[in-house]
């Protein structure tokens, strides 16, 4: 049996802070990758915290960054991995079993309360 | 036209902590209330994080503490407060809305790739 139904341990930390859900969540969609303005803007992000978030996910092997060198200033292209991406969707799933449960149990609280009233 | 679809200010930074979000949830499927310890319990929290968490809950009138001096040791009884209660669900509303967005998306890059399978 579950001793601690509530502790969440598959909501991976990496994925679970604001700004590094909405570059994932980017990445998800856009598979072909995304330049880091397109990114920043996208996500509301300053320079300093996407670059910031970039590093975390980079170093855990959940995006690749690569720099592209073309005729005019160097850009940054930003790509969800395979297993980057697998993770993520394991880490949503998690993220729709805490949303399910939350409504079911908000579900049997309003009717708990509608029976306690009809009883009393 | 929404020009940072990915930004996510509802998802209100209180709620979007893993602690936070397993007391929460526990205390909207306990509206009478939990007592401080089988809140740890539940949420395999340490004492001295648990505290933390509800400091910061009470603190912005999300949930209120009661200390209930028995015959034994007093004990504390946490609840969610109403309003408490109405920004949770919201949160959890704009969780459920990411989290659809992430499937949607996933299905539509799936879709694309059999569809260049297909044709290549």
């Amino acid at each position: 049996m579950n001793q601690a139904p509530f502790a969440y341990e598959g909501l991976e930390r990496i994925f679970h802070e604001r700004g590094r859900l909405a570059v994932c969540t980017c990445l998800v969609a856009n598979p072909e990758g995304m330049s880091f303005t397109a990114l920043q803007e996208a996500c509301a992000l300053t320079d300093g915290n996407l670059n910031r978030h970039l590093h975390a996910l980079a170093e855990t092997s959940i995006v690749t960054l690569e720099r592209v060198r073309g005729s005019g200033r160097p850009t940054t292209t930003v790509r969800i991995t395979e297993s980057g991406r697998e993770r993520f969707l394991a880490y949503i799933d998690q993220l729709e079993a805490v949303v399910r449960a939350v409504q079911e149990s908000e579900r049997s609280a309003a009717a708990n309360s509608a029976l306690r009233l009809a009883t009393s």
